[in-house]
């Protein structure tokens, strides 16, 4: 027999492990469950196992995808010449979903962080630098984070990726689209002003 | 060969059925554990599973334990002459926090909602009634929440329990301790006003 702990504090602490996730939270979730049909946990519990047993990373780009290469990868009508490099899968999903992009990703997995250990090797950029070295990709978007993490990335990955590329661009800074100008910050607003555009 | 969904999207929708867990955080969550050590993953599937089996109602409070009785109604120092009445779990653990009451508990596992389409029947009310009904109870203590729920079930377990005990009783409403006036509502001071009593 095995020293088991009890079963809601083990589930309350492995929910409490999850980002955003607080003791309160953790124990509402667990309780949810437990008044919810069984059904619902077992389905959760499943796709936990399903997820960890079929995704991997595209041997490409990065991301998380259930075959070698994700979807964008495979596809033939994408712009093979351009890589727009972000931050997280949620990143590359944000601009898929702005119609704007028909290049290639890579997707990092984090951002340079000294502070929280997290090195440039922690990050996909080897896997980067060797896609630029096959000398198709003449212009590398760094669409990273606008923060300081971001932002240093940005600086890395620009000095590295250099001798591969034409050029090396980074998304504007500026107003957001529809936006009221008294409630943007002042560094945006700064930014907007020094990037401004004849009419 | 089942026909299977992308395992992504299925653990997204798991999460996605949790309380205050939104498409957005799911999918914060689903990539979190693609990016965490796959032990964590394991764990959580784990952990659910663990509750799930182990976990049921106590027979005579209806909290959830992993005995037949959970370790308060198994206490023979507890005062079994006074119930209080709470709507979740969670509320049973914030009364035995205040170390204030030593009776034992009766969890409704919910609250009257015609609304939501939850009557009586689907609470544990009758099982209340049932312990009632062994006359070894003097004080019902209703600490239901204060929302039109809460205060609906109160009402509601009053009258069914008046046959059965000397008193039913309701947590008192009022200034909270250590707060300023100025941030209290105005029904919770009109509550405070009214309950005031002599100093």
């Amino acid at each position: 027999m095995t020293l088991q702990k009890d079963p809601i504090e083990r589930l309350v602490k492995a929910f409490g492990t999850l980002p955003g996730i607080g003791e309160k939270s953790a124990l509402r979730l667990t309780y949810h469950l437990l008044r919810s049909q069984p059904e619902k946990g077992l389905e959760l519990s499943a796709a936990i196992s399903d997820v960890l047993n079929n995704v991997r990373r595209c041997q490409e780009c990065q991301t998380f995808t259930t075959a070698d290469l994700c979807p964008i990868c495979q596809d033939e009508s994408r712009d093979k010449s351009t890589i727009c490099v972000v931050e997280q899968v949620q990143d590359m999903l944000a601009i898929e979903r702005s119609h704007f992009y028909r290049g290639l990703f890579h997707v990092l997995h984090g951002a340079i962080s000294p502070i929280d250990g997290v090195g440039p090797e922690a990050l996909t950029i080897d896997s980067l630098i060797k896609r630029l070295e096959k000398g198709q990709v003449s212009e590398l978007i760094i669409a990273t984070n606008t923060d300081t993490g971001g932002e240093t990335t940005a600086l890395y990955i620009a000095r590295l990726a250099a001798p591969y590329v034409n050029k090396v661009t980074r998304l504007a800074s500026g107003l957001p689209r529809g936006g009221y100008l008294e409630y943007v910050d002042s560094a945006t607003l700064g930014a907007a002003l020094k990037f401004r555009h004849d009419l």
